[in-house]
């Protein structure tokens, strides 16, 4: 197995969709947010349309994300010059002709799916590549999500998601359980994905899905994980009574959650960690969803702090041994390579 | 024109007076000020007089500021050792002779019109090139003052205090209003100062000047303003009822406050900002001198706010695009033209 | 005098003992210490013995100072790899096979008088080596101690437990008097130590003196205070009531204080200050225990305080000037001098 988790990734693939924001962060106050190592202001104009520039004034470098929205354009908040949504400047109130270099970059945005997915790269982009999370929006099921920062290298975070062999320890209190590191898994995957299908048979319901199923018996467990460029993870996984038939594709008596987690590269040692569950069980019951939210941002706070712990633990390590990949790694290192071959394929 | 504004100047004239405190801050308590990037300490010996050293003992670079002063002294706080006015060791505690090594650089100073000012170069100090302020310590009026410490370059602050479009924006609910950016002006200068001369007739004042000005009409606004080197801004500036010939010269039915604002380089990434404001009108008020002093401390504010988010933005800026220069810079790149030519000469 | 005290000493004798902890700071909760610039887990079996091992995890640098000690053994908090005490992996729950990289460190450690001392180097470790602090444990005594982490170079915190010059200043509300800094001293030692003797005749007690000893005259008070390579300084300090005989040798009618105190260096920056003082009164008073320890730390402080000052100065110091040696340096400068050898031996 090649040492792909060892490589310090001081670039991304940009030429992709990052997610910058849920649908529902974005208004008329501009939202900062550094992508890909930009900096870059978020805000909707009245017109309703997502807009994304480059949040730096070409004047005196004054953040636009301080300023105010005015119809579909927003004011720099130090002198006042005016953006479009394709970046270029439409007033300067203290001069009358507008010179070619007033202006921002303008940023290709798509809102799906109560995503709304950035294109850093300057090659034009492909609206084709935006994931695929329509379920999300489904009426038949409910759904909860969060954002949050967490400061670690994308890739780690990322890794964190394809990787359920650390449920057993970071979350042992929460969704995890023993024998979740001791399942054999199946993996499949090509050049462009990779995912792997687990299934936990007769063990006791994690602390977490015992408070969702409300099951007092051994459960049968399933992870359907897949990874897609350049940075999500979709999961299916649930627990249903042992005997109910799930593991024979009968779901009927359990519980399923599909999970979607994207991380969005911030700086090398940060970035935006967006998660989205839906659900199939207790539709449209809020207090549930209050608690649910609840419960797995409990579970999202344990990744953070060993993650965050981990690049602490990095930055000080001198010795800067290669990491040693485990027979655990093998998805996440597949899906490293993928994400290396698309930062080879941009060089 | 060309770009004087983006050069990041990593050095001062330093043949030049700073102010280095406000003569009020000075006492037996040493006070410790970072002056281009000099660390010193200020005092004032029991005889009165201003006193500025290097603060950092040459025994063990312990900060002379944290230590007592001793009639016209200043001791050690580590061990002892007794510095005089000039920044000659008086006392080793440990021992009888005394090096020729034990000594601090004394910085030369000037105390006038309630600002100390420091000379921080090498070449000998020329009394003739303080700023003359004299009016703050005019009997016939009444001043405040105030010191801040703002994390951004100096050339900046010195910018911001130059550059009255800003308040269209920056401070658009406190001194500024919109017509400001659209009026024309008057600049004059030569190879030492630049300054201009703003008008603005016939509109709403600002919420300050109707504060202080008692003004339920609209007014005519005047700006007069001047750069002197090395980092001082000399601000004329009031408001006055519409027709009662405050552009023909009277300014009887208005109010005058007379602003200077002298910036001093700490570091390549912050500076102090001293300003002063005299006015001709409810002179000897307290109670309107403390409600003025904290509506500048408030406009002051947003100009720190502002002014330190540019800096971070700058910090993070991969890109580092030359700074756009408009028509409202015409000001203070004359004046950064004077400040760098003053670096050049000094070379 | 050479210039010893002012070059910046990068890099430490790795092979000596160094304190790691107190011996009650240490049980089944690991604890994360930074020891030589090596980031060190520690913690105690089930059989009691002390264990210090490298604090990440070859598999993705977790810091193991997060996991739980599992018997002798500790687990790697993210994915569960155990080590045993020695380093070795004794178990990768996701797989079966145990890769010969799958190991970290083990620092060897020894536990001596209450102090767990540990070998960063890599020659073999000297027993004989452990500094002897047996009166530390001697039931006829009391002892109090604390452990107090000083943002300093740990040279420097050195330098001020082996000079007692800085009483009379730094500490001239608490432990030290005026004379101090003027008495002679006889100073004795070879290459591998250096100590000295110290007496103020006929003074006023310290306040803390006073306060432990109850002293209303004037004392007598002695220093003996002695340097053992690579850190540890001990100090035999004490007072006893003029004409009561101390200097002649009897010390029954004055106090006698056995303080140690061994720097371990962190960082370049950073060290960690561990003392303990055993004392020859009031023997078992629980309550002057207290107050004793309540009247160290504030000394301590005083010292950390003016440490860090140092430091900070010396970090924005431009010049950086050579330190001036007085003649109250000539201990610290030959116990440097000491260390030195031992770092150039080490080359």
């Amino acid at each position: 197995m090649t040492n792909v988790a060892a490589s310090a990734v001081a670039d991304y693939p940009l030429n992709q969709w990052y997610c910058a924001a849920f649908s529902t962060e974005l208004g008329q106050q501009p939202l900062a947010r550094t992508i890909c190592d930009r900096q870059i202001v978020l805000y909707r104009g009245e017109g309703g349309r997502a807009v994304a520039l480059t949040d730096r004034c070409p004047h005196r470098k004054a953040p636009l994300s301080g300023g105010r929205v005015l119809g579909d354009n927003i004011e720099c908040p130090f002198h006042g010059m005016l953006f479009a949504p394709d970046g270029s400047c439409v007033d300067i109130p203290c001069q009358r002709a507008i010179p070619p270099a007033a202006n921002v970059r303008s940023f290709p945005v798509v809102e799906r799916h109560g995503h709304v997915w950035l294109w850093p790269g300057s090659a034009p982009p492909d609206e084709g590549l935006v994931p695929d999370m329509h379920w999300l929006v489904d009426p038949a099921l409910s759904a909860v999500n969060g954002v949050m920062e967490i400061a670690c290298n994308y890739l780690a975070a990322l890794d964190n998601l394809l990787d359920d062999t650390h449920l057993s320890f970071v979350h042992r209190n929460t969704i995890g359980t023993p024998k979740i590191v001791k399942a054999d898994i199946d993996i499949e995957g090509d050049a462009d994905w990779v995912g792997f299908a687990r299934w936990t048979l007769d063990t006791p319901p994690s602390a977490m899905h015992a408070m969702a199923g409300g099951f007092t018996t051994n459960v049968d467990r399933w992870f359907n994980v897949r990874f897609t460029k350049p940075s999500t993870v979709l999961i299916d996984v649930g627990s249903a009574p042992v005997g109910s038939g799930a593991p024979q594709g009968n779901r009927a008596s359990g519980i399923s959650l599909f999970s979607n987690g994207t991380v969005t590269p911030s700086t090398p040692a940060t970035c935006l960690y967006f998660w989205h569950t839906a659900r199939t069980f207790k539709v449209g019951d809020a207090a549930f969803s209050t608690s649910l939210r609840a419960h797995m941002e409990e579970t999202f706070i344990e990744d953070k702090e060993i993650l965050e712990a981990v690049q602490r633990n990095r930055a000080c390590d001198a010795e800067k041994l290669p990491d040693l990949n485990l027979a655990g790694d093998a998805v996440t290192v597949r899906a490293r390579r993928i994400i290396a071959a698309l930062v080879e394929k941009e060089r």
